[in-house]
């Protein structure tokens, strides 16, 4: 039985400040992580980075394949805001079960020329002639005719097929549309929105997180995860076994043993890195990742985009640009801030993900916040948290 | 002005012998080729491949974006025919600035497990979402409750914006699953075919050419292009300046200076090898281009994906295969012909397209054939041809 | 001053049960760890690898560049042990600060022919040379007539200049040979020995370690480190931030900011595994590292080479083999297994090693490991040890 | 028997203009090229790089492992003079059965901090220590107490045993000092001198070849090869199938079949490029291989460094460079470049090689240079040359 099909469209909420102060993060449950982060504790402490969400949630019950229920949506990353300028990126895979389209030319080119979207496995299609219609229909291109002109471009995926009917066409081009043109600066939701409305990871229910790093030199450092990967018995959290320790509320689900697992991490920072160092600072998300107890299964599409927002100026010669550049030498703290970025944005999301019914009432349940304090108590690790 | 709208759609001619006969490819002219051609010439010399291809030339006159004329199509090549199977394949690009989606799988897994769809570049969305389609209404897919599987579709594209109506969606599921359906052996349409119908090289109309080599061990292997690249005062064929001794025929277009120039090689074998070992036959697809006068231009597309049909067997354990491997000192014949099959494939495309009009009436000549054997002629590198 | 020059060159020993019973290892200590270990929990436990270590430990004192104090020395690692015979390999880096020469070609060819080394940064060449001269001298070279025939050696190292003098050139042919000739199957000593005699991971005392893993299907797993990276305050131990509970017994050094960093991981295994599987699995050493606290540092030489000593079989075609290949969707267990060998591995290193005083009187110390088991039951990580 | 064995070393000609008019290159054959070379038509046209040749032939008659006859050498390239300073860099191959030490850390830090070194296979542990002891004792290293300092010395290698020893260590730390401390800027010669003493092409003697092109924005792009490749059959110069014209002249060697067979291309241009960009540039390296008959067979090791000698400044901000960089859609010219100046010396390798009579009497013939323009002139391909 398919039962009643509501639209409930979680629209991108602007300052949602009210909302996120209810919502407790990860370190306000007392969670322990290294670094300082930035003021938000998002991508969006990086100047100039704009987040959108769509949000598809309809319908309840039984899966009718094509229909429903609907558990799905789509996350937009704007590198500069509305200004749109090519920036310097890089990126690298733990395991590449998955799908990052425009990453041939990111990488031969070492530039980022799209908004970056998340979303479901089989909408990739859908929102990348979406991408490319947003960008002609806002003027986001550059020939000056719009005859010559062709866009790459770049979307990526996890795979929400427990939760989510993943045989409709649910996500349209209005959807991407709408997480484009709310894309916006300041805090960021997390937890069961946009491309990570349907995901699940060490088997708790997941999604989007974001976290953030101020490092030496004044660098902002922002990641933002779809999380969708790992077991339980891996899921470390500072360093204590958290998933063995918590060995229930598992899923409720019908499955094959063959899961989709994965992980997108995007890492943005204002730090001048050249293509080759960012693809450098995006190999340190496996850092973070494996702290957790990620390890890259074979099933799983792990997939990690950096980019930098640092401008370069034209010179006095033609076609020749200024272009800034941070030390080898002076890249460490860097790397690190991914690493921590990293396992605070995984960790944001489970802690901000709640419970979910999906398709044929498969339930994919919250990691329990309590109980989660309570395991790290008794391992040394929870922090008092000032009230 | 918009003019008459009329549908004509060239469907797959399955086993049409007489339009080929009609048609004389790049040897037929006498242009001098080295190694020794499977009975097609193409790259269903390959036992089990199959090509498929769906053409869309549909209005003329002004561009209409969104609207017309439509110079566009879709080629399908299924490895192993329509018996589903993953084979080993591997990639590498000389000039990146394109798409191959499904790349970061096949570089993992070293599995090609989709059919290979080729296309125009703002397509690619549209028919990678009718790739998942497909499988799925075709049974091709491996989770037997339907539940959680997925597809990570494998779509090509070079740039067809010179002559087709690049803004419009015009590829439907319905052209998809006609090029999927009906992919056959036996020979393969060339020029303005399929994904080709509206692409350029070297100045020339150009589009879908094939061709193959039969090398020591009695393998076989095939090369299917399609050609958009290219200037044409490199073009360079049997070591003669033909580009340069042709300097006419030169396309009437209404153009920006930055050209999308791209050319997608897609090499079958029924040589025993592993990925590692495709990759490295791929990267041989260079040599062929290199001889044309290709360089890989900073604005081309030029991605190379390699794949052998050969089969691998289980074992007695579980998990295990038993996989044939040619060994690395036996595959020289195999890296030549690579490079002598993508040099014919490339000529075949340009021998058999035809000169087309496209947007704002916007027209690129095929390569005159008389004049090419003139020039071949005076440099001594004409061959004599049994008539 | 340089004081009395004495040679004390600590030779292989075969099977030292009884040092060897005497030296806790990591988990003699109480240290938690994941997964099934070997019988030796060494890398020698995949059937047919053996290790050698030629250590040189000679003089004290102030540094007399060119002369000494020497503290280094050469690791062998033979695949198939005396049988000569060419492995599938892969490797990988997380940074790259570092050598491993042959690397080219093990990438190239899916193989490693030759034996690996191990050993300080300025004795490559010396060691690449007399590896030459080896398999010359011991006849493991293909070409009958010895005319055609060429090596390329498979040497890495890490950074021993704390401690040793880098400016001498200290490792001869007769080291090498040793370290080659004696290597063997059976216990493998860790700590300050061959390869590893001069090195520091996270400001202790550590140098080569070792463990193992068996999995499901029966394969086994084992890994060699040579480490020689990290800072003090990341380092983790069974998810416990020992390196910031136990932040004395830092060096006594004389050094600049910017330490060499590094390590090596060797990881075998007998399970079938293709070059490009290999290659994955490569990956996964940095899973184990990243659990310690390494988040592979500019100056740190990352390097990860994994081979299987799965046997192929000529086919009854010419130039073809019948080769064993684990399905992809198996490999989950020896992702997880090299991540966990690692970890162990790196451990056991720092509880292996003792404090040494090398060169200027320059003094690392030995992780302490009564404090290590204190500072684990404090957070409840201690397990309990049968005595 | 073994012959007398008499010293006679090439020493390094600077500026050796006498003989450089005497000994016709490629072009003033009349071999056509396209581009326009600069002064030197040498790699030696960007400024600041120095090419120094130690070349060693001594000793005539039977092979003597490890005795003689001695048919090897050393170059090197200093990429900016005495004044040295890290450039940025990047590398590709074609088929990487060779070797390039350095090579790792080039591809992780995006720079070259050594000079480039070129020598026989076995030769590459001995040279690669002489330039670590040839920084530290001409003061080229960064470490102010010579303490924390290690270089990872860049050696890249072909494999001359045709004709060479290379089973003695003929080459000595005073040799590649020689190499290192005898590079100059001017003129750089060509063919049976240095690395390139031994090494054979297309069955032609060859070795070392250089050429440049000056492209649009006053860069300057420069190539110097070691040639010591290809099949005769193959050999194509300026379109025309010399290989199979000139049939005689093989080489009369007692060989196994399986020859060694490399080119290294090293690629200096002043155009400010990236290290990604550089990347691209030495994938270019192939595409002139290619039109001269090259493939990349198995046994051959193609490996193209290419480096930018264009100078950073340091920022108004601690750790940050302005780094100037040209952009993407200006590289054609310089990927143009690469092909052509690869292609051109490639050829005046073989032009300036002379017949050389090696171990056991091997001999190889230098490429007749009135049959090759007969051959051209056949084809209608010489071009007149101003006397």
């Amino acid at each position: 039985m398919f039962r009643c099909f509501s639209l409930i469209t979680v629209w991108v909420t602007l300052f949602g400040l009210s909302s996120l102060l209810a919502e407790p993060r990860a370190r306000d449950l007392g969670v322990p992580f290294s670094g300082e982060p930035g003021p938000l504790n998002a991508i969006t402490d990086v100047p100039g980075v704009r987040v959108g969400h769509q949000t598809l949630i309809r319908g309840e019950g039984d899966w009718i394949p094509g229909e429903g229920p609907v558990r799905t949506g789509v996350t937009a990353i704007l590198p500069t805001g509305m200004d749109y300028r090519p920036v310097f990126a890089g990126w690298s895979t733990l395991n590449g079960n998955g799908e990052m389209t425009g990453a041939i030319w990111i990488e031969e080119s070492g530039f980022l020329e799209e908004p970056i979207l998340l979303t479901s496995t089989h909408s990739v299609g859908a929102v990348a002639d979406a991408s490319i219609a947003w960008r002609r229909e806002r003027g986001y291109h550059d020939a000056e005719d719009g005859f010559s002109w062709a866009s790459l471009p770049v979307v990526a995926e996890t795979w929400d097929g427990r939760l989510n009917d993943m045989h409709g066409s649910h996500i349209s081009r209005e959807d991407v549309f709408a997480a484009l043109d709310g894309a916006a600066p300041g805090p960021v939701e997390e937890g069961n929105v946009g491309g990570g409305t349907g995901m699940v990871a060490h088997r708790f229910k997941a999604g989007i997180g974001t976290a953030s790093r101020v490092v030496e030199g004044g660098y902002t450092l922002g990641v933002l995860v779809q999380a969708n990967y790992g077991r339980r018995e891996d899921l470390t959290i500072a360093g204590v076994p958290v998933g063995r320790e918590i060995s229930n509320y598992m899923p409720e689900l019908m499955m094959t043993s063959q899961e989709g697992n994965s992980i997108i991490v995007i890492i943005a920072t204002d730090a001048p890195l050249l293509p080759h160092q960012l693809k450098r600072i995006s190999r340190r998300a496996t850092v973070g990742l494996a702290r957790l107890g990620g390890f890259g299964a074979n099933s799983s599409g792990d997939i990690f985009l950096a980019f930098s927002t640092a401008e370069a100026e034209r010179s006095d010669k033609d076609d020749v640009w200024q272009v800034p550049m941070l030390e080898n030498t002076a890249i460490d703290g860097l790397f690190i801030a991914t690493a921590e970025a990293t396992e605070e944005a995984i960790v944001n999301a489970l802690v901000a993900a709640e419970t979910m019914t999906g398709i044929n009432d498969n339930r994919v349940y919250a990691i329990p916040h309590e109980r989660l304090q309570s395991v790290l108590r008794d391992y040394r690790r929870l922090e008092e948290v000032a009230q």
